[in-house]
């Protein structure tokens, strides 16, 4: 790849310290699955994030499988999960949760998030019981996949709103790190902990190479979690691979600085580039710049960068998506900006 | 852990050509989701094993993960997998395969092997059309669960068998490296790839940190599998992980050389203990060494050493099975043996 | 029940000519799971129907358990289904088709009909692969759960829609009949087998206790389709119960006797109705009548007959559905129809 | 069929009172899905027979059917079930059980039983967690489908060690009729719903066209269960078809008065041809005979009467089985005691 990309958070390894630390940790023997020094130092770190050393920590390698195991083990046969229609498990997952047995209730988000009256019209349109499954999980994305973030506020009200309707709030954290290190963002993970029943901590986006931390906050969850790891492909020998990242990632505000710089640049990018006159589709409020540039500017920059050209404003312009992530060169995002400013002269 | 470990194959981390090939590799953007360089490097040096340059290959991070992915991806929901009783998808993978809505037709074995015949009689008990799910994939394991390795003229007759019943074999290869460097082996990759349908290279237990290698000689089973993967939560963003670490194990020879000192320390513990005196409970054909040891002599070398006590076989006596891998430190090998010399004296 | 009901079309047992013939055979010795004579009869009057005698019928129990053998027998487990929005898969079947692994991509639909279009907008936002499960099976009904009924011109183009993406078409025919004996309809039974890879006749609201014939046109799906009857619960040991059924509905024309009467009861509540200046909500195709009246007149009208109250269309109006069967008794009709004739007056 | 059939128990149709009570009540409209006044007197008539008005019943059209649903009810997708390796969930329902996710651990039986001992074997066999399912749902079949019938003794000691080992026992009651009617019995229904937590009363081989009569005193098994009969596509919108003939079953003792019969028929041909001097292969404790006959006799007996030849005894004799039914004709019977004698003079 001779362009530098700004398609996704994920075309790099990982933080170099996690390197060290592999290396460093490499030829000591240690318990299997899960049970290695380097995890239970990963848990015990989350837990101070989380302010409780109670609640259950497990690592698995990726989002969809997180996913996967988060249904298989909350939920009865008949029972259905509510998500928004961009939701990661509605539109990219292959219909993985279905393939648990699972239906999705999919619900029309304007945003990526729902809300409160969302999911209360969902619960009232699958209600003709025993006809219709019953609504049980309740799936959110924080920062959702087009780049907003959930504030407290929002989270509180799909909190009660869950527990009113007796459903579970799973938050699925793909790209936690930037949602809670985001402008908008009034969320600590110890108030995510408080107002989910599970939720994951991507560690892939994140700077890991990697691994996602699933936490259960909800006993009821938790009690055979470990069967479902392990049935769904889930359970790594060598759990200390997952252990070591996050034991990494949360040493010493690892994970909240790379998050940061991830946002700072797409801010840099989304200022920069609007304070030349172009304008945003969205607002940017994570890593996800999705700006409107005239097409014959874009096939300039498509010489030197990659990024997504979205879709069609009109004739001449488009929406582009630039993604930028931990490992974003900060002279790139530079002279992307220079670039853009020449070739608008 | 104070004491030595010869519990499993799976206690230390990677081979260190392994973490330099990470570092090295690290900043450098790659396309995600396995379409990277270096998975890439890595297909093409399997196919040199091979023999073949057509025969696709996908990595993914587990063994048990294979397997569901492979469940999947072969059979119609009303055909069933035919397995020995002691078949890691039957005892260790917590129905991950009947997870997947597929039975398993469980064939007693004595040393962990099917034969042509176990496979023809569960044909014949299991025909009974349409009242019985149609046998369609035979599952083995080679080295097996208890270590025995299959020469080429079993894995040709079982190979005939499936043929001439239309069944798929799959090879369940975890442990396939030191399969293939046992002193009783005379297979070839090529050879596997040759006679069976589909199967997997174990990286995990033969010094990678993390990885299996699906090969897939029976295009019919190739063709839809990515997306299999992806519906399991197999396919990972930065496939580069699984990618650089197939590409180190396939360069110069790596990866024989581990597995055949894996064995070659388990012949070492093998012959030198039994030269004591002691006997085997099974022969020593790969990593795993069964030794009928005194219940003293177990408790003294507990002291300074980890393995498991598998069964009493009289009041003094038990089975011990010790398993050695690419990271078994030859020092500690001579130092148990040693350690058994000077108890036994 | 004192009340005269228009609730549905199940409310009654099955026309007298299938008790007969029920008494008539029942001591005669007969072959189990649908081997018997009269299913073999029943076939055969079927094949008359669709002018081909080589396509495979099967007979079930019920319509949700016929939904989930074919698409149990029809998909792959990577593979989607497309429906309407409205569709009784999609919000009456309790996840039946998600618990046997497969994804509905749902399409909004204002007739509950889809449309070319429908389907080739579905196909093309599903068509990331891997990341999303590959639509594969089009799932219709005729008449639609709102009482439409397809035109021939319509279903041809969904066929040809279908082979132009590489889709199976399915027919959920539960209300077949009174869709064939509609006014607008110009399709008949041998059409629907040559436009459909799949699909279903009713009994059970066309006249049988319970019943449905599953027909199968498309070679490919017929296969191993018994082992998916078995596997899901649906081989009955005195599949006579259904053959006989099925036997004398497709003899002397009783099939489209009775759902041509079903139509004609609903038409003349549909006109006398509205003769008497009341507007409908939709028009009336089949044997839904589903009718715009006061608030005060329904209360009225409710004290001797029941049906249901859909939805409020202003402060003083409903809509109303009333539905009629086969066994509607055309003196209840008559006397509805007066009674609102005289409330009105 | 011109030869009188002994080979099951479900070649003839059903009880004439059913078929009259069809016919009586054909035209009555009634609430759909099983909420009709028939099925809710069958229901009170079952409550008598287990002394208990609080323990919910539910009707499904099959057994297999019955088994799936049972399972996916009671289940969590990492549980796994027990059962006999002759279970008919075993060998005769095409991997159903596993076609909703659950392993079944089946266990060696020499009578079709299974015992404490068995139960507490698989317990301990099935302990390494997470990596194995854990078993939860223990089956059983009464009588077992070699005939074999279990005492209360026998009942009574399952459901102990099922209670001590956190299990539930499902008693799978296909011919529960013959079983509560054999000689040998000493439970009753009542008993039943004491010792178990879930069973179900068969009335397709005790005199009805269809049906099983699902009955779950474990109040937790409960709850939502009515999700599970709609979601594998059990829930008959004509309901009253199945209340109906559990209504006549259960009035005036019809059911055991059946099944008496059967078992009469049965123990005739069973002592009739012993006294000739012919051997059982197996004792005859219900419905079916286990003969050794002289391979010439069976082929001059095949002219007339239709009866597995079960499998070959010596070089001259084999063992058959013949199977008598509710509707059994006794002149058939003694006919055919007849031509045995006359052909063995």
């Amino acid at each position: 790849m001779s362009k530098y990309s700004f398609l996704d958070d994920y075309s790099e390894g990982c933080h170099p310290r996690i390197l060290e630390s592999l290396s460093k940790t490499n030829l000591v023997q240690q318990t299997a699955y899960g049970d290695d020094e380097y995890s239970e130092k990963a848990r015990s770190l989350i837990h101070e994030q989380i302010k409780s050393s109670e609640i259950p920590v497990f690592f698995v390698a990726g989002g969809t499988l997180a996913n996967i195991i988060i249904s298989s083990a909350s939920l009865r046969s008949h029972e259905a999960v509510i998500a928004a229609h961009t939701g990661h498990i509605v539109v990219r997952e292959t219909g993985a949760i279905e393939a648990t047995g699972h239906k999705i209730i999919s619900v029309q988000s304007d945003d990526g998030k729902l809300t409160p009256e969302a999911i209360n019209t969902a619960v009232a349109n699958n209600a003709h019981f025993p006809h219709m499954a019953r609504p049980r999980l309740v799936y959110i994305s924080n920062a959702t996949e087009t780049g907003t973030v959930y504030t407290k506020a929002e989270l509180q009200a799909l909190s009660l709103v869950c527990k009113d309707n007796g459903l579970l709030l799973l938050l699925d954290g793909a790209r936690l790190g930037v949602a809670l290190t985001a402008g908008v963002n009034d969320l600590s993970l110890a108030d995510v902990a408080k107002l989910t029943d599970i939720f994951w901590i991507g560690g892939t986006k994140a700077g890991a190479l990697i691994g996602e931390a699933i936490v259960i906050p909800n006993p009821e969850l938790a009690k055979d979690f470990a069967f479902h790891i392990k049935q769904r492909g889930g359970l790594l020998a060598k759990g200390r691979l997952l252990g070591i990242q996050f034991m990494e990632l949360f040493s010493d505000g690892l994970f909240f600085e790379l998050t940061q710089h991830t946002n700072t640049m797409a801010q840099k990018l989304s200022d920069s580039i609007t304070a030349l006159g172009y304008r945003l589709a969205a607002p940017t409020e994570s890593n996800q710049v999705f700006l409107i540039l005239p097409d014959t500017l874009i096939a300039s920059l498509k010489v030197n960068y990659d990024f997504y050209v979205w879709e069609k404003v009109d004739k001449q312009h488009s929406v582009t998506r630039m993604v930028t992530s931990w490992a974003t060169d900060e002279k790139q995002v530079d002279a992307l900006i220079a670039e853009i400013k020449k070739l608008s002269a």
